[in-house]
């Protein structure tokens, strides 16, 4: 909005504003590089049990469980809107008073919260279920079998929960922002 | 922060931030009763089978299955908190300035928004295996046989899910009023 590039040294609230700025550069790296993992970790998951009949393979792929897939598009997505993300956080870091710009990343910042949040808790709830399986619905925990598959398709839920927490940190950060500058 | 209480008439911005205080106030009711409607409908999800064994009675209730306990609590959880974050809601109608309870109003809010959507994905997830089954893992559909406890567990879901549409407005009007303020 204002074409002027306010320099930290003579205004103390622009200067807190540009290092949350940095901050807020970091963390979105953090969170493409938790997301970007948790994409890949649980979309290279396949396991071959190392018996197998003549007709039947046991193979457990990621995909088996549609829930896993939509785990996978959604950390993907997210993924790729923090990569974009970043040119709007440079411009934060330049011109420390933008405030449109700011409104513009907490609506997408809080978007993209609620589609990996949901990707995430999908995920685990499924993980939950092959690890203990259900006695009342007749669902058998699979993880006995599959083991490496199950460890794997855990494992990669850590980046999505990490990345979580980096966007609640990431909307305080930006409320503060907004509130601080007047 | 400014003890002051500025009229509508006298600061259009404060009338227009006024404007947003109301409809936030009234999106907060809506979202209380869709996530009440919620956490009741699945709290009281219970349907037994009109055929019987000497020893079994086939029975579905909500916490056969975890993640539905889970449901009911984040959506209680959220429910509380909606109902304490009216006191903030109407200090913001009254004194339309205040900015500090606004990113407290956002931080909170963005959390339950996280809570919610983790119980309403986590429930979905189990809800479309209950529909559709899973024929790698062997896990049937059971609702071929609970017909009613599925409908009314799908049907719980809307409330959760209504109630996450309100909550990103809630803080994209919140952004927005602080933005607008100055």
């Amino acid at each position: 909005m204002a074409g002027i590039i306010q320099l930290g040294e003579k205004n103390p609230k622009a200067g807190v504003n540009r290092g949350v700025a940095v901050v807020d550069f970091f963390l979105r790296i953090v969170a493409i590089i938790a997301t970007l993992a948790s994409a890949i970790s649980m979309g290279t998951t396949d396991e071959s049990l190392p018996f197998f009949t003549q007709f039947i393979r046991f193979r457990a792929k990621y995909n088996d469980l549609p829930t896993f897939t939509f785990f996978v598009v959604a950390n993907s997505i997210v993924s790729a809107y923090l990569v974009l993300s970043l040119a709007l956080s440079i411009s934060h870091i330049i011109r420390s008073g933008s405030r449109n710009s700011r409104v513009v990343l907490i609506i997408f910042d809080t978007a993209m919260l609620a589609l990996l949040t949901s990707g995430a808790s999908a995920a685990a709830a499924i993980v939950y279920l092959a690890h203990k399986g259900n006695t009342k619905t007749n669902w058998f925990a699979i993880c006995q079998q599959y083991n490496s598959f199950c460890e794997r398709t855990s494992g990669s839920l850590i980046g999505s929960f990490g990345a979580m927490v980096v966007f609640i940190l990431l909307i305080l950060m930006s409320a503060v922002s907004l509130s601080r500058r007047h």
